[in-house]
């Protein structure tokens, strides 16, 4: 069914009424009146509404229903990643996304290969992407995309979170299913992963240091775009948001 | 460290011959004389070697160690796909491996909108693919890839296993945890997604009176080159091989 988030929309009094780039979809979509779409309000309300009529700048709908979206997590998950280069970032973006992540912020580390100097510009087109992604996988907020800064200010976010999980390819780590059982009440959580070149020693020691779980995977060596998604599925599943 | 499977390769009383295009991998490598690398048998058996000398046509090393290979899962997961367009085919096969599957296979249903006629002359591309990822995440075999057929072929394939995985967006369906749960010990499996278009309602009905188990990954809808990934990653998980 067409998923609208609220930008151009105001509902009162069991109406909704769209106006702008969403009312310009609404006729994209070719949507008729008595036509079912969801209007969301970006924190996981679902307004079912039913189309009243359309035209060239403008569409009223009736709301038929207000529900929680069943699609949100029950745990709100924020990917911290290291930033990787090129469509890497796009790929983290859209797959988190449609895995269930509230939340995306990249950083740099020692070993990160792209360091955009005003990593600030790219922001609007990588929120344009979760957005797109929070449509199509029916989620009921658009997942915020954001730019953390170096590695100290990542770690501080996740310090922040009920539980910090810091992916690690050697060395002593805990195994990530049974820091994940161990958790899986938790409200929030964290999840940092690297960039191509992985952690250096350094940064791994300071992650146990501020509290964070040091996490093995397993011995398969997974891509610096692939490492969060997994991780993240992980945690969905565990945390019975796969069901 | 650097990883060859067998293609080019002898091993004869602790020693390995490297021929043909794996000699020229290690001259690519720059790998020097008391280097280590690892060579794979390809059906999970490693050989840790350290290079003794390498010219341009040959190399050989003394084996060090054998073991199994530690990347390797428990569990031997057959991925179906229903074949998808363009490069998602491509991101399926790469992560796939990545992520552990055992065997990747695409097959043609209802709604597959891509329909190579001649799907067989795409394989040889395919497994190179497999071969690169596999390579690259430390795997211990390469894993096949290749055309199952039709839908009824892929339903064939999928019985066989000792639990059969049907990923479904709507209806009546089973929770993926709770079916994975009950069958973590399970030493083979088979998951079958959808096309773009997902699956007609009678390809679901016809995976459940073949009886195939009917999941849902939970509300959020995932894009066709996503999910395949995204349930392998719980398969994983349950049966702790993401660990």
């Amino acid at each position: 069914m067409a998923r609208f988030f609220m930008a151009g929309t105001n509902i009162k009094g069991g109406m909704a009424v769209i106006r702008g780039r969403d009312a310009e979809h609404v006729r994209v979509l070719r949507l008729r009146p008595g036509e079912d779409l969801i209007i969301c309000d970006g924190e996981g309300t679902d307004y079912r509404c039913r189309l009243v009529y359309a035209d060239k700048e403008q569409a009223e709908a009736e709301v038929v229903e207000v529900v929680r979206c069943p699609a949100e997590p029950s745990v709100k998950v924020t990917l911290l990643c290291g930033l990787p280069k090129g469509d890497r970032v796009d790929y983290i973006i859209q797959k988190g996304v449609e895995a269930g992540a509230f939340e995306i912020l990249f950083f740099n580390c020692e070993r990160c290969v792209a360091r955009p100097e005003t990593p600030e510009k790219k922001l609007e087109r990588w929120q344009r992407i979760a957005e797109e992604a929070a449509k199509q996988s029916g989620r009921g907020i658009i997942p915020q995309v954001g730019w953390a800064g170096e590695f100290s200010q990542a770690l501080d976010v996740a310090v922040k979170k009920e539980l910090g999980l810091f992916m690690y390819e050697t060395g002593e780590r805990e195994a990530l299913n049974a820091v994940l059982e161990e958790h899986k009440h938790a409200a929030d959580m964290a999840i940092i992963t690297g960039p191509e070149g992985g952690f250096a020693e350094f940064e791994a020691k300071l992650a146990k240091i501020c509290g964070l779980h040091v996490c093995s995977m397993g011995e398969r060596i997974l891509r610096c775009e692939t490492a969060p998604i997994v991780a993240l599925t992980a945690a969905m599943y565990a945390t019975g948001n796969l069901a």
